[in-house]
């Protein structure tokens, strides 16, 4: 098994703590530098022809992507300890919890986002910095708006277990605090996301903790 | 069973085209008219508090949100016939694609983007529409990229059944027709979507064939 990540990727980051939940251990991690713009080399381009991380194999066949196919497929290979509740009414909370962050708020601060804002539509950084927090608090509220309401909030997201839905929303709040969003308004959230990083499975699989992270984010 | 669509939602036309395949009638199709702001009156805030399309109620319980957990949902609950493969790595690619779709390409170009695009940031029509065809164009350009290349791709996206990963390029296909994007560098997409719309469930489904919906698109 190889796992191609970067310590900056929150979908990187999404799957390295559900490799630790299920106890995986990659045979090999292969850093690919986004910022270097290692994505765009040869040789991951023949990886993964969307020049996109986070990517995996496993054994023979063809390189898994996208880190909800990943999360999935890990939980349908190696399906203890769960990911997901089993009851479907209960997988599909989580799996809206978790489209929140990978289908809503995420996908809107990627860097070929912001790369297009620089680059394309010549946006300056205030403008970039207004659209990202926009975003980022979006998705803050939106997880809030579900976690407080919803009598299946628990300890976690969903219940007293931790579930895909928290993998979800910690990458959410490592989000909040790259781009300087407060969390104090979105108390459930930050509460989940404090109770999962007290967690070894979690705090290890921090961008901060990944090769080639800067010791703090400088700003 | 109640249904909450709009003709213009490609995240609904997603989950009208699942309900067809498996022969499911909602007891009621309600519509949110997403261009008068529906979504943002108490009715509907009461159902989801997100405001966003689709959402499902089916029984007691919670409201069921965000496409890809519904259609996985429905896929739990109501097997035959089924959107998804039997092996886990066939899963694997089918959500990957999907995800192509509902984690990278829609979420950039949706009305609330649109929006925030003219009346926060004050960008022009030209401006937004090179945005929005931007990423039509790259999420066209990375779905060819998988399945001109992998063998599992068939008839349809994977193999000679029809999965949820058609479901998701139907609607880009149609994000491309709405935006007016020319699909012809992108042939094995157009193939594919040209294959799903000729099948009755797709066609019925599609966002012109919904109340409301214009003649057509008067560009």
């Amino acid at each position: 098994m190889q796992f191609y990540s970067f310590w900056r990727s929150l979908a990187a980051f999404r799957v390295r703590i559900a490799l630790n939940i299920k106890g995986i251990v990659p045979d090999e991690m292969i850093t690919v530098d986004l910022i270097k713009g290692d994505q765009r080399e040869p040789a991951f381009r023949a990886v993964n022809p969307q020049m996109r991380l986070p990517a995996l194999t496993d054994g023979d066949g063809p390189i898994l992507f996208q880190s909800v196919a990943i999360m999935e497929y890990l939980e349908e290979t190696r399906p203890e300890p769960p990911l997901l509740p089993k009851d479907p009414r209960g997988r599909a909370r989580v799996r809206a919890l978790s489209a929140i962050v990978t289908s809503d708020s995420h996908p809107l601060i990627v860097p070929r986002v912001r790369n297009f804002f620089e680059h394309e539509l010549k946006l300056d950084e205030p403008t970039r910095m207004k659209w990202i927090r926009h975003w980022v608090n979006e998705g803050l509220a939106s997880l809030e708006g579900h976690l407080s309401r919803d009598k299946e909030t628990g300890k976690f997201s969903h219940g007293n277990n931790v579930t895909m839905a928290d993998l979800c929303l910690v990458s959410q709040a490592a989000s909040a605090r790259f781009f300087e969003v407060d969390t104090a308004p979105y108390p459930t959230v930050k509460r989940i996301a404090e109770t999962c990083l007290a967690i070894d499975a979690f705090a290890r699989a921090h961008p901060l903790k990944q090769p080639g992270a800067p010791q703090n984010l400088g700003h």
